[in-house]
């Protein structure tokens, strides 16, 4: 059984634990974090179903104010765990790194973090060999994780050779306050990250794209226009392999999916622990050709899409499976994905 | 046990469905709707945890397409419950009524209907007593019924006399695509029909108010002048009362709730069923004393508020509990509420 | 001097007025309108600079209660002039049309009419030897009325054969109440109608795209990957063409050009009347290259951008210039196009 | 001629500039400025209306490559005028005071300085005589300027001894990148500081209120219930008062102003330079009594609100009029206020 500790108890953090929890063939230590936030209050009402360890900094007196349970330092979490998720603050993951290091513990990091805080940059479809053994993993961003989910599907279906991509990108979470924007769009300059960072994961492919900032809150979309490698990639056969994707979801607008705040509401109406979903969503009747390119759009729901590449991360880094067909398999078992496909 | 059905499956009907079916005196025998919208397709996902019933119109082979089981009509419905929760859209609930008093069914309906399609308009701690073995109940709107709470609570501890609200109103739900606001606040002719309903429901109390439309999607915040009928009440008064309250969340800004999202924010995290709240949300911090008038603000989670209120109906209508006091108790503990009390 | 009539005063109506006011070789006759509007109130309030003649239903005694003076009716405007500017609701105009015919007067009409209500679908610069002497012209919509400049643009400059493109949209205008989205953003069925209008404008040129609205009220942005028809379009020659563009204003974020809302306040410190702009925006930051595509981004002033190739739309019906680059001359001039470029 | 400059050309100081061109009695020298924003851009598109002089730290090399003409220094400005309207910044505001004290030149600052740095905190109404040949007078905020306006008018027709409000708050302007709220609503701790303001200016009145901001970029709305100290005020005469008072506007919502959109749209339509509007709105169909107390709702255009009462504060500190009545009358005249009431 693999032991697993998560720093950064926030957005991603409270879903890496929560991902951890339903994978049966690993442990979640506990969790660590500096202050008594909203998110370690609900942990407490809740009645601590994850061990709460305090990082250096932390006051605790605050905490035994609130009433809050607390198992340990930061060193005791790392002391006892195989690999740490680190999704603490752009930066602080890199100094945490320092400590892990001392411990000979494993590592990944979230998307905020420099890529130069690891060995590799991963993604557990497009390069989970990189991965394989690894010490210290970085995930790719959400919308990169969900734009490689589609771009790497299609790729090995039919082979590709470019996209240009547009992102209309979300701008804060639900509850965010530190971050907003009122009535605006913004548009930041190109190329895109996201289309840089997919060349990083697959360099056989060259991308571009434009990034706009819009004010809401529920998923990031984008669109894609892709070229393939020989001939053409008409829309049915686009559709096919999406459609076989555990983590692709295809849906369609006249079913209800409208936007990306329809399947926010749908994954709430499901039920799912904090109304989360794993799959990105793709639109059956938004795939159009263009020339020789294919055109489609995708959702990406962006507080959850990277926890199943995070487990497949910990998969790698821990050898528990050899390569991306099983690792994801098992993964994907776990998070109950594309159980909506059976019907 | 009691038997209940659930008319109109959309936002508020599934809280209903998810309420009854937490009572252990109650059991949800189904619900009922028209066309397989999103949360019926969600249904569907989850394996029918409540059999669907087909109201007049729905045509029948859009569910089969969809791979949705239909467990019959809406009269087999109504034919099996002891008392039906209707949360059609405004004014198909006066058409039902019919078909409830035909078969001899009790019923209550939700805040969007005509004050007249009901015996009584209830309220499940202000005047739990009309509803009382009444045949049909209406129950006050989210806004009202999160509001009387407050204004009760004050009432039966100090005694008030006159109140003067402001409703900063969330315009649409998530998920909404029929109804929307973009950057812009649009203000009701006054008196809002909050305060009027208010008085309806404590006719010993003077109410008027103004309400505001605001374009965000997570709960109304409510401020409140409220008028003492003898002498004044102190800020450190009317917060004892509040925090006696087990449907009242008195809450501090300074602890991160900065505001109606960081409610939202909350109930995620603490992994309430489709990130709900039953309670209405008070700021500590935003009480403040007005010559002989307190002045307060509460937060309503609008999707579910009405949720504990409407089962306080069903045992009124059916004679569960003889008063308010041990009614809402049994509510209160099948929903788990105050149970952040306990710490 | 050419006589001009409005019918229809709101949004785009009052800005087709003042644009027709400041043709120099054009008289504003009057507009007409239904009912006392915000719009025209705020006519009456100015001192009423333009004359006001009713539409059939409208209530006299409305506008006189209001103290509106009133010239005239309808049929007594369209007497008065040799063109009538429709921008009523869509499908009045085309009961207008049988009006205009009845008078022998000619009639050019907004992108909300369907388009067999024309004889020809206009663009000043990319058909304008369509509209030669016609009668009844159809403008296309705001974001393609943009679109078809810059895509024209590059088109004469370097030859293209194909588009795709990504619509931003902005939902609603401001003081909008009638419309709006709350955050979410919504996705059409592909592809969007913008890209189908081009090509029936653009024959030659192969146009597909997607749309996704946002809750937003200043301007559209819109995403283009432009195919060439020989050979491949660098960044700096498509710059390079843009700069010359008396309609498209080419900026950079750093400049502080960052995003559609940046247009909206530049204009309002320019002192635009409405704060109005009249060019498309196009960023220099924002251009990339896709294989041998060329990828950028232009921002649409939704409530103006039309205007200019309106007047275009009355040179072209009236034979008032023979081809393109003088009808647009003229208009460019009185509308004070271009001149930031004379720094 | 009184001589004026203002310190920062952001969204206060170009009102501040526009609004002293625009009275006879004042002559404006000119406008200081740190870097080329794009109000500064726009200056220079205009032909450069007022002339540009640099603080210090400014990068002159910046404003060469932007063609953009600079006339000398801060100190050189600061030599040619008789006092300064400062808008720099928060803090900035409070250094240069030093420049002006050093320079013997009197000044006005905005809101957002601290109250210490002037030696009188100044409302055109209600308190005139205090800044009548005060060296350094600091106006109010935008919310508590139109708030004032109102109490002040009740107070002086009725008498006033309390008031208690509840202000929404639009949280950015439009075109502001650099702050922003999305999909939330937020409450500061109370009394909110508009509050506690209105007593420092009008003494003999308890004040307090709840703030809560909300994700709008046009107009604020305050809900205010205000207390007469003998008797009460009906609805009927707190209309009479309103309705005189030169600076406030009485809409109806059933005319098309249904909320702050309106407000902005209005000025738009009336051709108001950068669609602004001075007065304050407020709602004939939202006034209401409470017990002895008036409640209503009024509208305040953040952005321009602040200009008329800060030329009265140029009319007080330089000893132009004798008294509020006799100031406030010139400011009104050459701004124009009051016009449309004369129909």
């Amino acid at each position: 059984m693999v032991k697993v500790g998560v720093a950064g108890y926030g957005v991603i953090g409270q879903r890496l634990a929560d991902g951890v929890a339903r994978q049966k063939d690993m442990c979640l230590v506990g969790i660590a974090d500096l202050a008594p936030t909203l998110s370690i209050r609900a942990l407490k009402e809740r009645g601590m179903p994850y061990a709460l360890y305090l990082v250096e900094g932390a006051d605790k007196a605050k905490f035994d104010q609130a009433g809050i349970p607390v198992s340990g330092t930061f060193a005791d979490l790392i002391g006892k765990v195989d690999i740490m998720l680190d999704s603490s603050p752009g930066g602080v993951g890199a100094k945490n790194k320092e400590l892990y290091a001392k411990a000979g513990v494993k590592a990944i990091f979230q998307g905020g973090e420099k890529n130069t805080v690891a060995d590799v940059f991963f993604h557990g479809y497009a390069n989970y060999e990189k991965g394989y053994g690894a010490s210290y993993l970085k995930l790719t961003s959400c919308n990169t994780t969900g734009l490689i989910r589609s771009v790497d599907c299609l790729d090995r279906a039919y082979g590709l050779d470019r996209v240009a991509i547009t992102i209309i990108r979300r701008v804060a979470d639900p509850g965010d306050y530190h971050r907003g924007l009122t009535n605006a769009l913004e548009i930041d300059r190109a190329p895109s990250h996201q289309a840089v960072d997919l060349m990083s994961i697959m360099p056989h492919i060259e991308a571009t794209g434009i990034l706009v900032h819009t004010p809401v809150t529920h998923g990031h979309i984008i669109t894609v226009l892709a070229h393939a490698k020989k001939g053409r990639i008409t829309k049915d056969q686009a559709l096919e392999a999406f459609k076989t994707h555990d983590r692709i979801r295809v849906v369609r607008i006249e079913d209800g999916f409208r936007g990306n705040a329809s399947f926010f509401r749908y994954a709430r109406d499901l039920g799912n622990p904090r109304g989360d979903m794993y799959e990105i969503g793709l639109w059956e009747d938004c795939i159009v050709e263009s020339g020789d390119n294919i055109m489609y759009a995708i959702n990406i729901p962006q507080e959850s899409v990277t926890i199943p590449e995070t487990m497949d991360g910990i998969r790698a880094a821990l050898k528990m499976q050899p390569d991306s067909k099983s690792a994801t398999a098992e993964t994907n078992k776990y998070l109950g994905m594309a159980r909506w496909k059976q019907g």
